[in-house]
């Protein structure tokens, strides 16, 4: 075959219609070449598994759709950092909600990579906890937050909260208490670190 | 047949054993039925359903195994209540590792129950927020917490600790900073609890 280059990103592209019209569990690595008219060779180079197909989706996909929003929200200028710490997680939990809802078979993915304890979710996880921290660090520097060490609160604050985010606890998101107990956890926690 | 009456602890001693042999998902009414050598009408009286069978059994076996013995700790009066409220939590996070890892069967089955979203489940929620909740009020009397509403503050323990807790984290359990996670969720929480 004589074939065009093919840049990872068009691969991705590719990838995650293919992904979303066949779902995560029946896609294999040759519907995806099938899709871009390339052989099989082509795109093993790139990705010689499916495992390694589904990491690059989904890392790419939490990068766009979950990281790159919230880091707007982290390195904002206005309000308190308490307000801004409240709505980085409202944030965070209602993109990780409206994805569940509305992009099942991407979420569902997600969902399994993260159940395999891919690296690439580590990365992601440690990404936010970095976001957090920035926020904390802004409250310790205005007087707002106690001074305790940034980077374990923030790791605290991400844990504390897994039940509005990890997506193992996505079925329980929909219970009619789920707003009014994040409110109790966002107290609990506001008062915990609140100078 | 000409049967003596069977007490529903007979029933539910039976169930486990049978349960804990074929695992959750084998085992169906009438494998209990045969163990006990009585007909499917007299076991059908007492469980309608394979789904009734596996609450019955898992609220059996959350009261006895998780419950109680927490009530214990709730209830008792050395040291300080931050102690006692530590020593609680703590005693949920390690008997929850420990059933997961050498009780297996049982624990796979209150996993399914939970995903159910089995009412048996959040009466048994309840039932340990409750406690923390004791504890709260007691350090609230003595000075030692904050006056805030113990109930929603005990909710709000109990769900920022789910990670630690709730069985679709128990794959993360393993990991090597989950003490140290642990710690630090601790930490936070105190903090946000303390006079």
């Amino acid at each position: 075959m004589n074939e065009l280059p093919l840049s990872k990103e068009q691969i991705m592209d590719a990838a995650e219609q293919v992904l979303r019209r066949f779902g995560p569990d029946k896609t294999s690595v040759m519907d995806v070449a099938r899709a871009l008219q390339v052989s099989h060779g082509t795109l093993y180079r790139h990705f010689p598994s499916k495992a390694s197909l589904r990491e690059a989706v989904t890392e790419r996909w939490l990068a766009r759709s979950i990281a790159e929003p919230l880091a707007e929200i982290a390195d904002g200028t206005d309000g308190s950092f308490a307000a801004r710490l409240r709505l980085w997680l409202e944030k965070l939990i209602g993109s990780k909600r409206s994805y569940a809802s509305d992009d099942p078979e991407m979420f569902a993915m997600y969902t399994d990579v993260t159940a395999d304890a891919a690296e690439i979710i580590d990365s992601h996880v440690d990404a936010l906890i970095g976001q957090i921290e920035s926020i904390l660090e802004g409250g310790i520097r205005s007087g707002e937050f106690k001074t305790a060490p940034p980077s374990e609160t923030a790791r605290a604050i991400f844990l504390a909260t897994s039940r509005f985010h990890h997506p193992a606890h996505s079925p329980e998101w929909t219970a009619e208490r789920a707003d009014a107990d994040f409110d109790s956890v966002w107290r609990l926690l506001l008062s915990g670190i609140s100078a």
